[in-house]
Formats: C-alpha cells, sequence, structure tokens
C-alpha cells in the first residue's frame, strides 16, 4: 500500500521491482523535497533544470543527495523519512553549495561526501532539538554544513574559493544602483526560483517552475508570487538592479511563500495571509543576513527562509508545552 | 472587575467607557512596560519624557506601540497580555530606534509600522518558544527587529543611516579616554535611566524616573541602583568618559535591576543579592555586546539586558522540566 | 559510602578527615574534569603539568576552581554535582584564558574571580535549559565567560591584551604555510593533549596525557587518538604547519573522543565508530570557527568541541520529548 501510494507521486515501483529503481525514486524526491515537494519527477525535473545551466553542479547535487540519503540508512534514521527524500535535499544543496563557491579539486569533491553525510547528522540532531517545538528542520542543515565548509577554506590551503563567493567586508550605507526596468522584473521571476538550487540562469529557472506545476499547482504559484514579492519590496527600499535581476531577493521569499500557504501550513485564507505578508518580510531579512555574513564573506543561502518560516510557524501555531 | 483592577493603575475606565479610552489606555501601559511597568500614568511620564528631549521619537514611539498592539489584536493573541501592554513596548522601542538610527524619510516611517508589526510576530514566536523554560521575552523582539531594519539598510538605498548609528570597524584595544569625575556620575545616572528609550536628555531621564517612582517606589529605587552600579563597574574597568556620561554602560543594568529585584523574581533579600551582582556583571556583557556587534555598524540596544536576565533567571529558578 | 566511593578514584577522606582536605579534593576533581575525569590524581597532575609551564597560569587554574566552586556552594547548587568538580572546571580554564590572553594586572586577577564565579551562574543557568534534551552543558560556561570578559577589552581601557589574543582581521584565503615533517606530528600529539588547557608545551602535555592514564586507559587512548586525527585531516586539507605543529587542530578532536568513546556516550564499537568520525569532522568545525571569530579578534577555545559534541549526541540519542 505504501508502494503504491508512492507511486502514485513518482515513479512505478511494483512490489517485485528492483531496489536500485526504490533508492533512485528516493533520491529524486530528495531533490523534490528542496522545494517541499516528495515527487519523484519534480525532483527528475530540477536535476534536469540544474544540468541544462552546470552538468557540474547538476553531478554535486546528485553526489550530495546520494551521499546523505546513504547516510541516513547507516545512522537508522526513520524508514519513511528517508524513503520520502527528508534526508535527501540538505546534502543536494551541500552539494551545489561547495561545487559554486570552491574551485572543483578532487579533495572539493571528497569535502561533498563528508559535509553531504554530515548534513545528515546534522539533520538528525536537529530533528530531535526541534522536535519539542514541532518545528520542521528545513534547509537549516544544508546552511550550517556548506557554511561551515566554507569558513573553513579560511585556514585551509587545499580549499580555494571561487569568485562567486563573496570577498569579506564591513558593511557600509547602500546606495541605489542600476535602474529596474520591466526585464528586471521578467528575468528576476525565473531567477528568484532558480537561485533557490543557486541556479543564476533562466531556463533552469524555468524547468523548476515546471517541476513544481507537476507536483503542486499551489506551490507553483506560490513560488512566483513569492518571488514577484520579494522583488517588489526590494525594489521598493533601493536595493541594487543586479541583485534583484539576479533573483538574490526573491529566492527565499519562494520558499517562504510555498511552506507558508501550503507545504508546512494546512491551506487557506489565513495561512495565504500569513504567507503573503512573511514573503514581504522576508527580503528585509535577506538584505540583514547577507550584511551580518559580510565580514565573514559568506553567501545568505536559505538562511532567511529558515529564519522567516521558523518565527512564523511559533507565531501562528504555539507549541502545546 | 479586570477593569476595576487595571484602573487602580491606570487611567479609570467606567464599565461603559469608550473603548478608545481603553485603547489609549493600553497604548500608554505599552509604553510603561518597557520598564516592567503595567501602568499607564508611568506609560504617560516616560511619553512626556520623550517628548521633551524630541517629537520625533515621541511619534515614533507612540506609533510604534500603536502598531504593534493592533497588530497583536489582530492575530489573536491573548487579550489579558495584550490590554497590560505586553504587545505595546517591543514596538514603541522599534519605532525610537529606526528615527534614531535613519533618516526620517516617509519610507522610514512606512518601515515603522511594518517592523513595529513585525515585533508581535516576533513577540508571539518568542512567548511560544521560551514557554517550556518559563523564560519573559523582554525585549528581544526589539533588539531582534530593529537591528535586522539597520543591517538592511546597507542593501537598501533608500535607507539612509544616521550619525548616531556607529560605523562598521574592528574591535581594538581600548585607551581610557577622558577624566571621569562627580559631574560624570551626576549625569550619567539619570541618562542611564534616559537610555533605556535611547534618550540622551537630563530632563528626559528624570522625568522616566519619575514615572517609575508614581509606579512603583522599589523599581525607582532598582533603577537608580542599577544605572549607579553600572557606571562604577565601568569607571573601574576603564571605560571612556563619554560613554560614562551618556549611560551607555548604565541603561542595561537599570533594566536588569527592575527585571530581577522585583519585577520578574519575586522581591526579598535573595532577589536583591542576585539584582546587586547581575547589575555589576551587566556592564561586561554590554562592553562585550558592543564590540560583538562592532564589524556590523550596531548598536548593542538592550541585548545585555536581555541575556544577563536569562542567564540569571534559568539560574535562579530552573525549569521544573 | 558516598565518601569511601570517592576515595576509590581520589585522595582518601577519612569520615573525619577534615573538610578542608574534602575541598581541595573537590578542587582537583575540578580540574580533572577538565577532560571529563572525577578523579582528583588525575586533577594533582593536570595542575603539576600547567605548573611545569607557567606557575602563573596554574595560579589562575586553581583561583578559577576555588572561585567557581565556592560560587557554586554559595548558589546552593547540587552537593554531589558540586562534590564532583562539575562546578570546578569551567572556572579554572577561565582563569587560565583570562591571564593567557590579557596582561597580568591585579584587576585581572580580581576579574578571573569574578568570571569564575559567573561561571558558575552560567553553568546553572545551562543545566536548566539543556535538562530537556538531556545534553551535556561541556566547557560552555568557561567560552561564554571568556569570551565575553576577553571582548570586554576593547571597550575597557584597564584591560590590555597579551601578544596571543589574535588581532581582529577579516578571514581571506589561506596559503598552505611550511612542511609538515614526523617532527610536526610527534610534538603536535602530546601539544593536542596540551591545549586543552591551553598549553603550548610538550610537558604538560605529557603530564595530562598520564593524568588521563591513572584515570581511564579509554580516556588517554581517546585523547591521543584524536589529537591523531585531528592533525591528519588539518594536513591533508592544507592547514598551516605551525598552527598543526601547537596542536590547534588537536585539542578539540581530543576532547570530542573523549567525549564520544566513553565519558558521555556508553562505551562500545558504536560509540567508537561516532567518536572516530567526529574527530575527523571536528577540524572543519574548528577551522570555521576560528574563520568566524576572526573579526572580533577572538581565540576558538573549546567551542568547536562544545558543538560538534552537542550535535552528535543530539543525532546519536534523540530526546523521548
Amino acid at each position: 500500500m505504501t508502494d503504491l501510494r508512492l507511486s502514485a507521486t513518482g515513479l512505478a515501483v511494483d512490489d517485485e521491482g528492483s531496489r536500485l529503481l526504490a533508492f533512485a525514486d528516493t533520491v529524486l524526491r530528495g531533490l523534490g523535497q528542496v522545494m517541499f515537494q516528495n515527487n519523484s519527477y519534480a525532483g527528475l525535473l530540477f536535476l534536469v533544470g540544474i544540468a541544462c545551466n552546470s552538468l557540474v553542479f547538476a553531478s554535486a547535487a546528485l553526489l550530495g543527495t546520494l551521499a546523505s540519503t546513504l547516510a541516513a540508512i547507516a545512522l537508522g534514521a526513520d524508514r519513511q523519512m528517508v524513503r520520502s527524500g527528508m534526508f535527501g535535499f540538505n546534502g543536494g544543496l551541500v552539494g551545489i553549495a561547495l561545487l559554486c563557491f570552491l574551485q572543483p579539486t578532487p579533495l572539493v569533491w571528497a569535502c561533498v561526501v563528508v559535509a553531504a553525510t554530515s548534513s545528515s547528522i546534522v539533520m538528525a540532531a536537529m530533528l530531535a532539538a526541534l522536535a519539542a517545538a514541532r518545528l520542521p528542520v528545513l534547509t537549516a542543515p544544508f546552511v550550517l554544513t556548506s557554511l561551515c565548509v566554507l569558513l573553513a577554506s579560511a585556514r585551509f590551503g587545499h580549499l580555494q574559493a571561487t569568485d562567486l563567493l563573496p570577498a569579506a567586508g564591513l558593511p557600509k550605507a547602500a546606495a541605489v544602483e542600476g535602474v529596474v526596468t520591466v526585464s528586471t522584473f521578467g528575468d528576476g521571476v525565473l531567477n528568484g526560483v532558480g537561485q533557490v538550487f543557486l541556479q543564476d540562469n533562466l531556463l533552469s529557472g524555468a524547468l523548476f517552475t515546471l517541476g513544481l506545476l507537476v507536483a503542486s499547482r499551489r506551490a507553483c504559484l506560490a513560488a512566483l508570487a513569492g518571488s514577484f514579492a520579494g522583488m517588489l519590496v526590494a525594489w521598493g527600499m533601493g536595493a541594487a538592479e543586479p541583485a534583484i535581476r539576479a533573483g538574490l531577493f526573491g529566492y527565499n521569499s519562494v520558499l517562504v511563500a510555498i511552506a507558508l500557504s501550503g507545504a508546512v501550513l494546512a491551506p487557506g485564507r489565513v495561512a495565504t495571509a500569513w504567507a503573503v505578508f512573511a514573503a514581504l518580510v522576508t527580503p528585509f531579512v535577506t538584505a540583514a543576513t547577507m550584511a551580518v555574513l559580510e565580514p565573514f564573506g559568506l553567501p545568505a543561502l536559505t538562511l532567511p527562509f529558515v529564519l522567516v518560516t521558523w518565527t512564523f510557524l511559533l507565531a501562528i501555531r504555539p507549541s502545546p508545552g
């Protein structure tokens, strides 16, 4: 019965089907869970979307998801959770982040395996720590593990950063940079979805959107609306045009909107109202996170999404304790 | 009966009295709660004290308190808590902080409304998160919300800092600056009370002290003793004279002393002993907080008070869990 | 009976024995607990090891342990915990750290007493905060209290840093420095044990190892293996040779290995496997902690040990909540 249910939203797995196919399905669900979709078709489209931008990133995503899923099985994690991809998405994102911000030496690929494995340990730890508060772990293990490895590159001579890693500096007053036009918004909406997987590529963003559409129309709509809302606020507050166009003020709002509009909260009018307010507040938290990480030369990743979603969930449904 | 009890320490509200008057009373209690006083006369004197220094800050305090109180009502927060001003004080402080550290454009006034509303969401979230540990939320929502907006100004070109916002820099060894005299202590005691509302003004400090006296003699005494204790330690450790005179090493001790001597702990000899030690330790935590926030160009606000009070409360009355 | 049990692993205390001797035994156990050993002989050897390097550090360790133990008694802490040295080790480490990183004025010695006393308050607070998650407090109170005083030196002119305190700076890309040889590993293994007490001295490291051997062969083996594992990873990742030789990438792995191989987890094959993986991951967390503290000019102390051990304990034995 479980297999039947799973097959309803993923690759068909008949009772005699190979374990390998089931495992591949688990890995794809892991990629799907980056956007809360327990759906291997969505995961497959996300993987194709990454591959369109870079085969290196797609390989890293696959390797990370594999390593963290295998680690969870070795750790004896809850089978149902593993099967639905809950121990894959953090590892997948860790893989992309390390290859994105560190030069692709063989050592970095080894680090992907160690870090993805560690992300499953952090996942297990946070599941335990947050159980009493009934909070989901979200992408916190990805953020913590990736920032740890990126920080370590300041002491480890064999880890060299790419140009994409921000240089360490002291935050200073911002000036309005560039002019926001309709094309900024056009590019930005899709890039905002793309940046959830750290992909700055319109086609990737479009394929991720398609993946969402396949899995859940509500999630797809929430993603696009969230991306738009994030950009709108960033524009109104005078953020730099290149950052808006690249989707840097959108991707956290994308995830917040998906989470609060139905993926974590039960869908409905009240949840929608919360999701809208949260998506509008997220660009402030995103800008603040970018500034707070500036002296360390670190990217914000999905930390703003985690912080905003936790805060709103605690406020909306206080734990019974 | 509730109204009768409330009227004992605030504006008289007869059973048929207008809702508007009750709401005004709630807003004033919100300002009173900045120093733990569920008392609208105290709140009124605090507001007058702010207005003596700056009508802009007084308006911001009022707007922030209004917005966060209304947000709490819209969120369906506990009525008794709202009525006693518990959802007002964080918003009021957010209002002052934003107008103090950001240039007063219309956009900043809009940010006051959004940030004060957000502070009530953070308040609700922290009430849930800290319930199991039986810890009060204190001014943590004010600190988190304000620091977030101030940090965001490093990415948002339409938010420009005032001269009062510290420039981002790296902490370095301190030298003893200036000579501490009796006049340093004279000014500093009142400024320490004044800085609880970010007011660097002797008359404001005096009016805040009067407000405390009206509401609670113990709290008033604790505030003055805390302010003095904070300065004494800062002087002994070689802090800069201008900072001591401005009350920057006093205001957190003021709040710690009020909280531990009776506002949160039951009053008595033991509580007094704890309050004295905590007030003496607070300047260290204040100096450390200032240094840790220096690379981000952020003010310490009341973060040291929150950290010290939480630590002492946990140590004194462990949760039954 | 309790005394008999205690005497089995410490100084003999007969029923009529002086309270002073019992108190001395408690203080030595406090020093022993730095490496999880409830054993006064171990504590005595640790103290002798510190004294071999510096009588100043040994005096500071003794004063800190004394002050924090007395503070715990005054606070009414659990007698059994106090007696087994659980309120001594944080104070002892605070004493060493302040004398190591601040110039030894009479004021700094006074700060040792205040900070060690505060470390017992932080210990009591964290015992309460972590009880629900069944996590041990470890050396977190030492880390928090010491970093607070060191940070405060950026505002307090009467606290002047020594050359050992790192200068504040922005993290930047690392280059491989120096050549790692067999002598690097030879020195590094013992220095890694020595750095648990901040001692960069081979004889100190050897005496600490001997102290462990007296108390527990398993802990001694874990310490040496942890120190070696930390170095091995740091070398493989291209860390600077002087840092590896000085044991800076070993001491946190030493503590992690002791904790997970038997001191906190029940010993066994599974615990050993966890301890090995954790000791290998710790150098990454150590490098990251060093980088994250660089803008504040702070040393990592044993923060990496605390973070790694908490994470692994939560992952391995989730709380029943």
